[in-house]
């Protein structure tokens, strides 16, 4: 297929280099910075304008690639409404286009990108929304092309998935980076750390983390508790995460203590 | 090496399969319930006790692997004071072997160990800690057989690296598990989430988690975080934690709201 991109951030690259090895082509890029366009529009081997009114019409599919607070302000200014446009955001509604946009949708992958780490996962979970039969079945096509895990699912659910993507992995890292903290403060290598991080992830790779849970709080262990928090004494704000994330897991699956 | 074990759980299963495949003799183990240990006796093909007291005079180590509160109580009992014996704890200090146990020790291996997943990491970190050198030194060597990373630390900060384990494992998986229980209960399947999970373990594998963070709150998104907060409303619990993790990760690197 014919894809123009717009924006030129982490996704587009993504994207961009994954759907061009499927043999697609990118007859455009659209991005709002000169630099970074540039820089991106020649990994892509591809033209590029950072004039959204000068889009190629030529195109089979419009992947809009921008940050969730200006996919509204891009589609006022996009002029051809009538083609294939899909937003790939997981927190926007397919509604931010308007009704003439008879062809819009929602390609959005379910994925953390990184500048410095190309994806080449087959097991990519692309989502799926459009407000056509046709649309429907060119994103799924053009999803399909690069991963086998391509599911349909409307704006509502999706926003579910976007708020459980923020848990599993923004929230996580975030707990990484708080040990990261704390053992820095005492000398400690936060590589000591890794070998479990990969083991925890592995473990839900087949099982469900309900049945993977361990730790004191699954154990109802006070006393191991407890040490925990007064080691936390002087770090309110994490011995308040570890309170909270205790009695969560007290709350779902552990004995009482 | 000679090794006894004490205990005929999940850490012993791991350990004594390790430990075998690299030349090491398991001597005997002692456990409590009849069940668990004729299992692992002839899983690491050995002779059992059912009784401390009954324990083998003739080994190199005796390895300690039972419930944190258990400890105390099989060293009152063990009638070989002198001899090479270590605990597995990461919470328990060394000072837990009374005075007359000149050579105890602690071998504790920084990682989650399950029923249904042989562990073969050589970068499994071990952390050692002894009351005499040649306690010490054989630990070390004891250790080195299984895995390339061995450090020597005391019982205070052994006792920070279980608590960051606790965050980086336990925390993490139940936050796995909320989201799990989150999208059942929209008909959303949990395994859309698992490349996800994987990458968000894998990027941190080299970069440091500072800069790995991404999402809402590190973008300062007010927007989106309202949006998961509504979505959250009928889970006072879920939304405390999305909104004190969210704090969280604001106060240390994201832009004010």
């Amino acid at each position: 297929m014919k894809i123009v991109f717009i924006g030129s951030g982490n996704l587009s690259s993504h994207l961009g280099i994954l759907l061009r090895k499927q043999g697609h082509t990118v007859v455009q890029l659209v991005g709002k910075s000169e630099a970074s366009t540039t820089a991106l529009a020649k990994k892509l081997k591809c033209p590029y304008t950072l004039d959204v009114e000068a889009i190629s019409s030529d195109a089979d599919v419009y992947l809009l690639a921008v940050p969730d607070h200006e996919i509204a302000g891009v589609i006022k200014r996009f002029p051809h409404k009538i083609k294939c446009i899909a937003h790939t955001s997981g927190s926007i509604p397919l509604s931010v286009f308007p009704k003439g946009f008879s062809n819009a949708g929602v390609f959005y992958p379910l994925q953390t990108f990184s500048k410095n780490h190309q994806l080449t996962h087959r097991q990519l979970p692309v989502c799926i929304e459009a407000r056509s039969k046709p649309m429907s079945a060119r994103l799924v096509r053009l999803a399909n092309s690069i991963t086998e895990t391509v599911v349909e699912i409307d704006s509502k659910h999706r926003l579910w998935l976007h708020l459980s993507a923020v848990l599993v992995n923004n929230f996580s890292n975030h707990l990484f980076a708080l040990s990261e903290n704390l053992l820095d403060q005492r000398g400690l290598d936060f590589k000591l750390l890794r070998p479990l991080i990969a083991e925890t992830a592995a473990k839900v790779m087949s099982a469900s983390p309900l049945t993977a849970q361990t730790g004191p709080a699954r154990r109802g262990d006070a006393v191991t508790i407890e040490k925990h928090l007064k080691l936390l004494q002087s770090s309110p704000k994490i011995q308040k995460i570890y309170r909270l994330l205790s009695e969560s897991i007290e709350e779902m699956q552990g004995p009482s203590l």
